[in-house]
């Protein structure tokens, strides 16, 4: 689909709730990150602007754009895979989280399948240049 | 509508292409703030991820999802009236485009309009207190 290889999914007591992949150009959207997508889902699925007990799973860290996201969703449990120093704002960067003004800090748990999802990402770079 | 008053309007050579007011609790949509939906508009109206020569105007700092989105959209100049800093992440907190890893940083001016936004804010908050 010539788009960045991200996927994320939400789940709620142990259920996908909703799942989604990166797609801001097929969707003509830059805010259509996988995260942004996921978050839209599963607030439509649970009637509710907030995801109070819910878990989102990605594939990369997120950006300032998704960070903030999930704080506004109040996300309990964010999981990513590969660490992004270009472009992550959890452990890099704008630090999201971190700042004193941040509305709710998710717990952050990071490098599941790191090596297997940085391996996806290199390879779709590698394909494009 | 109990929605926080704020409004953002997408402009490009002269032109109002998108416009949209901050609705999460109605829309069930964390990410559904005003300079979002207009982001979101502006992108389905051109039929382009990047908003390149677009202005966004906007009634409040925008906070860090936010901002990551004007940067990924490539919005050239950002006014907004008045400034958070509660939540703001453009002169506040996460000051996402002034991290070295920012992908793009727009103009941004400040002040336009401050008393009459920042009064329409506050009687919001009053009326809800």
């Amino acid at each position: 689909m010539g788009e960045v290889p991200i996927g994320a999914v939400i789940v709620k007591d142990g259920v996908v709730i909703a799942e989604a992949h990166n797609s801001p150009r097929t969707d003509h959207d830059p805010t259509a990150h996988a995260e942004i997508l996921a978050i839209r889902r599963a607030a439509q699925a649970l009637g509710d602007e907030r995801l109070t007990g819910c878990e989102l799973w990605v594939t990369l860290e997120p950006c300032a754009m998704c960070a903030g996201a999930i704080a506004h969703a109040r996300i309990n449990r964010l999981y990513y895979a590969a660490s992004d120093p270009k472009g992550g704002a959890v452990e890099h960067g704008a630090r999201v989280f971190e700042q004193p003004q941040a509305l709710h800090r998710p717990e952050v748990y990071t490098g599941i399948g790191e090596a297997e999802s940085a391996d996806l990402l290199r390879g779709f770079f590698r394909t494009r240049r």
